[in-house]
């Protein structure tokens, strides 16, 4: 009785300052948004913390507003979550979670995975947007935790131009730090930049998987080109380059934000999975 | 030699994130907003700290993107400012105060203020806004600081409605934290709220000046009516017995900004600083 037949998977959406947390997931003895939900898991379930995956890791500071995971719950304890209460199971998890975690922590909701779900595997394409202040002294102090003030403006115009040159399948071996064995070739869906009120400027950068700093790295090759001070077709040669250079600035984590990880309808989504993780092997 | 004439006064617009300080002014030996910036100003200036008079005194809490407060000083002093540098004393002031304060604040701008300016007395208006989150599930944690979730959601068309009673002349004593012979007649001039992105609701509020506590106590008062939990002429029924009432909550310091401060032009200052020190007599 006890085989995988006896487990629900689960899909939850989530959102998250990261400010407080040293990324999705550190090595133990840190505050990690990972550790953090799935203890608040094994407190409603009264099981031992389940293992949670995650359709996109994201660095110390860096936050989340579209973030999805899954884990795989035992039947028995699933069914048990609302008690005496008439509500479903996923409501059940949805309120007590909420009396759980921490406020920097917000669970969107909690549904039964479609068949083959994997949070990971699944996901077609990731979004993440950064939000840059134009000018020091418009700089917003409310937002300071998710926004990078720039010592000089940036042109948007220009910014996009460059941004532009990058889109498609590329090896961005050159904005990725290297792990040994990994694929640094991804497809870059988009790459644009919008003015939003009070000088601020956001990025909004799409792809079908992002490499590590890769979002970070991007954005700091198009910044320079912005403000004047590298030429239009910059980040381009860096790209073809293939190799990382000492002109590119990792922009600080706090202006990064996952904002949607999209994953195919639920007809889809095993499907996908398998063919991601061929890919990997 | 050391009369008033060797003074400048001076305007400054700034902007901070409220959470950690305990208001503008408060007692001695708490972190405020007033005393962080008169002694960054003693810093550039070699003086003891100047006293700063602000437009809108802000509680423990609350945030404000335009402030406005004036201080005068010595007129070698202000001439000093840029050192060797070819940059006028006013912007030697804005770098310095930068490098000074904590990033909890920004200065936005300094310059020397128009004759018979007062950033208390001169003010014609001050704006502010309160941003709640209708849904808890949807809240974004990035924003907890400066937004108060509700529990239950509030149609925002019915708010309209009752806010719409609350404009115009009246005695708000039913909404003021009362004080010793001090007036609490005042006119609302604005008071609307509006839809944002992610089920945020945004109130507008805007008087030619704010009673304390006045602010928080009138979003109390039409938030539950915006919850269908209270008729729509209650707030009115409040504002006339003239009492304060215990079914208003004074709602949350955090979700409440001083947006703006409103003058006259340059030439109608003094004259307004007059008028209003006269009423007030």
């Amino acid at each position: 009785m006890s085989d995988s037949s006896d487990l629900v998977r689960v899909r939850m959406d989530l959102a998250y300052d990261g400010t407080g947390f040293s990324g999705w997931a550190t090595p133990p003895g840190r505050r990690t948004v990972q550790q953090t939900v799935e203890q608040a898991w094994g407190l409603i379930l009264r099981t031992p913390p389940p293992v949670l995956t995650v359709g996109g890791r994201t660095d110390a500071g860096v936050h989340a507003r579209g973030s999805v995971a899954h884990l795989d719950v035992p039947a028995d304890g699933w069914v048990a979550l609302p008690g005496l209460s008439s509500r479903q199971p996923h409501e059940a998890a949805l309120r007590r979670l909420a009396g759980i975690l921490p406020d920097d922590i917000v669970v969107r909701s909690v549904r039964v995975a479609p068949g083959g779900f994997d949070a990971r595997f699944s996901a077609l394409r990731r979004r993440y947007s950064y939000r840059l202040a134009n000018h020091p002294e418009r700089a917003d102090p409310i937002r300071r935790h998710d926004t990078v003030t720039l010592k000089q403006p940036v042109d948007v115009a220009r910014m996009n131009q460059a941004a532009g040159t990058l889109l498609g399948l590329h090896d961005f071996a050159a904005f990725c730090r290297r792990r040994q064995g990994a694929s640094t070739t991804r497809t870059l869906l988009r790459f644009d930049f919008s003015q939003a009120p009070g000088g601020v400027v956001v990025g909004a950068i799409e792809a079908d998987a992002f490499c590590h700093s890769m979002v970070r790295s991007l954005i700091g090759a198009v910044v320079p080109v912005g403000q004047g001070r590298r030429d239009l077709d910059w980040p381009q040669e860096i790209l073809r380059a293939g190799t990382r250079d000492s002109g590119v600035t990792v922009m600080p984590a706090r202006g990064l934000c996952l904002e949607e990880i999209l994953y195919p309808p639920d007809a889809g989504v095993a499907a996908r999975a398998e063919q991601t993780r061929a890919r990997r092997d």
